[in-house]
Parts: structure tokens; C-alpha cells; sequence
């Protein structure tokens, strides 16, 4: 049975959240859950839940808790004794398979950088968030680990998204897309038009530039980008779906026969949501480091939660650490060859 | 009357949509229309319509015709005789107050780039768009002019914004953001870093940070970016619209409690059409260069097409070109003192 580390205090609605997303991943899948956090918040946390599976759900003890907004070096540095820090040592020590964490984003990207370390060959880790287009779903890196890149970055970022669509989302050859601002070979920003090159001589299946309004009509299996890009386009397309939603919301409440309607579409739009919410994908995923770690959104439900998990189980059974360690190790040689650096250092 | 010209070539539809869109612009405000293109092309569609304006809508013939996917560098150097290149002239030389393109994006900047030429001290044209929020409508400077940009070309994307804020869209005191991965301080890539200092001691109201899932909840009136983000954010937009629209027309074919719902909701849909659809906003107005300049998207429909031109018309009235002129040439004093360009050139 894997064994999945959940930093029980990180997100929003910590611990309240996570021991419910634990509960419930338990009895969906066969995965054991260790609980990482003060000991005695988790078990007054625990006493309201009679069904506690006491059996798949351990709790490590942590007494330092790490703020939201906290300084991701700061309590790096500091707080040793935290949830993340305690809990990424776990995998790093074997003692459990992948960690979980809603928590500070900055804070668990930094621990796990310097706690798992990065795998051989990795410049820089990529952040991979699972989007939904109108046909399947496909994979962004990097959504906000790295803010300002190189062209190889973004080669690695797509080497890392192909064994991650391979693997996570079961596409055979996955179409790696270098997001762009249109599909021409001339367009683009120094950045892209140096990558642009190196990208089409990697040898897999690289299907040129993707611009965002092809994105969402499933145009790549694989969009590499660099972080801020990454980062933008997440947090901008979660705005624009929640003005969609409010606005409807306030239609229902504005005319009898918008209220009438929306009553008839309530199936289409519980279909909607468990097709487009971001809670259906648990979280982001940081590739290039030596071990499975899965970041939530901050404001992750129980369900988000209890997905996490399971991309995570995922992640442990299909090997996907060994097999991106191999990838960039293997794409090593060829690049010396290819990669002519445009940009200078 | 104001005098904007049209590019009856320009976009996917035309002449058809362009010629349709001119009619509804002059029958509802007081402007006349001028069309380049071939004459005959354009006398050809004019006989579709008996109502056809001739008193208020002339054609100036331009036999040279512009693809929309052509070089904007090579269709500038050898098509004299487009109907953007003369199209802008007629601006340039007084005889029009605002030139209007559907046409290729990249051909219409740059020919406007040199024909207009920059104002005074402008170091790079922005690309303004319009978007909506929940609440009110804001800017976004910029979306696709200048991909590589440096600290000073955000500031002056930010005073040009903010000039555009005040005239077209009628805010007062518009609230500056800087378009970013967090609220904090500290939070960006190094050309954000480096920017927010500067915006700090602009005099203007600069509210700080802005995340892109704040900009939906109108967080800013003028967001400021660099071009290939600005661009991305756009495009993005576009396609996750018209994947929610494409969800529920599936929906209303699956289910006949989903169709009636949606029949019922036909109202709300076309106030949200009415609200949030591209259309509403005519097109992106190219600020910094010496005369106005709309570049509506290539799918513009005649609606657009007539929002385009009474979004010229408003600049016109309101003397936006001279207004963003003097708001370049008085912050450059301060400029020196302030800018410490943390990005090397």
C-alpha cells in the first residue's frame, strides 16, 4: 500500500480540510495517509469524525506551522520542525512514497528543492498543472516555479510534461506545444524564438507554437512555458471561471425565468464543475525533484484534497521520478549538440 | 464630423463585414466613414445595400491588398498602396482623424508605427484592450505590441493607460496595477521586481500588484504588462469563453431538461454575450503613436466593426493623442531621477 505524506496544516481551511480529504482518499483507494502537523490540533480535528480510520491514518507530530504569506526562504530556514519540512524528509527518507500540501506554495517548492534536491541533470524544476480543454485534458509547465528562464528550461520543462502526460494522464505520444503568441516559427518573444529551434530538434513530438485561444479546443497534450507566463494563464483562466459563474448567479436571483432555467441546468452545471472545476486536478505538480510532491491550491476543498492524493498514488505506481530522471539524463548528450544558447547567461 | 477611416480589407469577412459595420456606425453617431480598399471590390459589396449612406461613407481606392498572415515588415516595405498604408497617410496628412483595421495585426503596428510615428519620448507603442470584470471594464497595456520589454516601457505603458482610463473609459482617478504572481512586494520575475519600484515613485495612483485572478474582480482599472503576457492573457480569455459557451451548446443537445433550461435562459445568455463578449469592445487602440490607431481582432463581426470606429470617434472627441503626448513629455524630468534600471540593456 502506498504511502501518501499530508501536510495536514496547509491550505485555507487547515486541519479542518485535510484530515476530510484523508478520510475520504482512504476509502476511495488503497493508499494509507500520514499526517503531518501538531499533534493535538490534528486530534481534536480527528474527534469529529467517528468513522476515523485510525488504522490508514497515522499522525506525525509537528509543532512548527508555517504561515501562508510566510517568507519561502524564512521559514525554510527556520522552521525545521514544520509540517512541510518534516513531511519531505519523510519521502526523502523512504519513510513514505509522495507528498501532499495545500499549504504555502513559495515554502513547499523551496523545502522540497532543498529537502529531496533535484534529480541529476535538472536545472530547474518545473510546476505542471493539469488543464481542461474542450476535448482532453493537457499539462502546463512551469506554472510559477520558474519565473525567469532559458531555453533549455523550457527543453527540460517539455522532456518533464511528455512523461507526465505518459504517465499521469495516459497520452501515448503526447503534441508538446511551445505556448506562443501565434503559431508562426518568426513570432514570438526572445525567449520563445530561441526555444522554438532547440524544441524542434529533440526528437519527440514537438507540434511548434500554441497559442492560448487553442489551448482551451485541446491543440497540445503538453504546453511548456515559463513560469510567470505558466503561473498568469492559471490564475487568470480560475478568474474568468468564477466571473462566468457569479454572473449566472446573480441572473438566477435577477428574473423568474433565469431562476426557472438555471433550476432546469443544474445537472448541466454539476456536470460543468466536476468537468472545469480546478478541484477535480488536486494540484500542481513539481517535476525535477527527487521525490512525488503535489501542491494544492491554498483554497483546495476536501475533494481537491482527496485528489491530490490520488494523482500523487498516480505518480508512485507509474515510477514517474525514475522515468523524468531518465529523460533528462538520456537528453543530456543530444543537447550539446542542439542547444545553441540565444539568450545570453 | 469626425472622419474615421476604415480598412475595408481588413479582417477574415471583408469587405462584406467591414462595408456592413461602416453602415451601422454613421446611421447611429454622427461620424463619416472612409473605406480603402480596390473601388471595385468595395462598389461591388455596396450594391448589397440599398440603404447604402453614400453621403457620409466615401471610398479612397488602394489596389494593394495585405494578407492577413503576410510579413508586417515586407507587406510595409512593398505595399505602398494598401488599404492600411494609405489608410494611415490619410491620418498622417490630416485628411481623417482615426484609422480602423480588422486586417493582419502585425502589418497594421507596424505601418502605423511608421507612418503616425512614435510621439515624443515614447519609447514603445502599447497595444491597449479593453476587458471586462464583475464589476467595471479595465485596460490591459500591453497585449501584443512589445514582447520584450524593459522597466521604462511599463511605466510608460502605465501613463498611457492611464490617460486611456480617463478619456475612453471614464474613470477619474484610475487605480494602476502592476500585473503579477502575488500581491507582494517581493513577488514577480526580474522585470516586475524592477518595475514595481519604479511605478512606486510615478505620483500616479499605483495600488500595487495584481494577480490575474483579481483582474475579473476589477482589482484595477489599468493593468500593466509586458506584450507577450498581455497577449497571452487575451487569447487565454477568448478560449476559455468560447469553451464554456461550447460546453452548454452540447448540453442543450444532451438533455431536454438542459434545452429547456437553456431556452429559458436565452435572455441571460444574450445579456452575457452582451456583457463579456470581444465584440462589445471594438478593438485594441495602438497608444503612443502620433494619430489614433484601433485594431479590431481578425473574426470581427459588423458589431465590432462599429464599436471600433466609435471607440476611434471617442479618442477623437477627446484629444486622447495630445493627452498621453503631454503625460509622456512631463514624466520624463522625473523619469532620471527615478529609474534605476535594474535590467541591463
Amino acid at each position: 500500500m502506498h504511502r501518501i505524506v499530508l501536510d495536514a496544516m496547509g491550505g485555507d481551511f487547515a486541519p479542518s480540510v485535510t484530515v476530510k480529504g484523508a478520510i475520504l482518499a482512504v476509502k476511495e483507494s488503497s493508499v494509507s495517509v500520514i499526517l503531518t502537523g501538531p499533534k493535538q490540533m490534528i486530534e481534536d480535528e480527528i474527534k469529529n469524525h467517528t468513522d476515523f480510520p485510525h488504522d490508514k491514518i497515522s499522525i506525525v507530530d509537528c509543532p512548527d506551522i508555517v504561515g501562508m504569506a510566510e517568507s519561502p526562504t524564512l521559514s525554510f530556514k527556520k522552521k525545521k520542525k514544520s509540517s512541510i519540512y518534516i513531511g519531505l524528509e519523510l519521502v526523502k527518507n523512504g519513510e513514505a512514497d509522495a507528498f501532499v500540501s495545500a499549504g504555502n506554495t513559495g515554502a513547499v517548492m523551496t523545502t522540497a528543492l532543498f529537502v529531496l534536491g533535484r534529480l541529476p541533470g535538472v536545472e530547474r524544476p518545473g510546476l505542471a498543472a493539469i488543464f481542461p480543454s474542450s476535448k482532453s485534458d493537457y499539462v502546463i509547465v512551469d506554472v510559477g516555479s520558474s519565473v525567469d528562464c532559458k531555453p533549455n528550461h523550457l527543453r527540460q520543462f517539455a522532456i518533464m510534461g511528455k512523461h507526465f502526460s505518459r504517465e499521469i494522464l495516459s497520452v501515448d505520444n503526447p503534441r508538446i506545444g511551445l505556448f506562443n503568441l501565434g503559431e508562426e516559427e518568426d513570432k514570438g518573444n526572445q525567449l520563445t524564438l530561441s526555444t522554438y529551434h532547440i524544441l524542434k530538434q529533440c526528437g519527440f513530438n514537438f507540434i511548434g507554437n500554441v497559442e492560448g485561444k487553442d489551448l482551451t479546443r485541446g491543440a497540445a497534450d503538453v504546453v511548456v512555458c515559463d513560469g510567470f507566463v505558466g503561473n498568469s494563464l492559471l490564475k487568470f483562466g480560475e478568474g474568468i471561471s468564477k466571473m462566468l459563474m457569479s454572473f449566472f448567479k446573480l441572473e438566477a436571483r435577477s428574473s423568474w425565468l433565469s431562476m426557472v432555467g438555471l433550476l432546469f441546468l443544474k445537472p448541466a452545471f454539476k456536470r460543468f464543475k466536476k468537468r472545469y472545476d480546478y478541484d477535480q486536478y488536486g494540484g500542481a505538480n513539481l517535476l525535477g525533484v527527487n521525490g512525488i510532491c503535489i501542491i494544492a491550491h491554498g483554497s483546495a476543498s476536501h475533494i481537491a484534497i482527496k485528489n491530490a492524493i490520488k494523482v500523487a498514488t498516480r505518480g508512485v505506481q507509474s515510477n514517474i521520478v525514475k522515468k523524468i530522471g531518465d529523460g533528462i539524463s538520456s537528453s543530456q548528450i543530444s543537447d550539446e549538440e542542439s542547444v545553441t544558447p540565444l539568450i545570453p547567461s
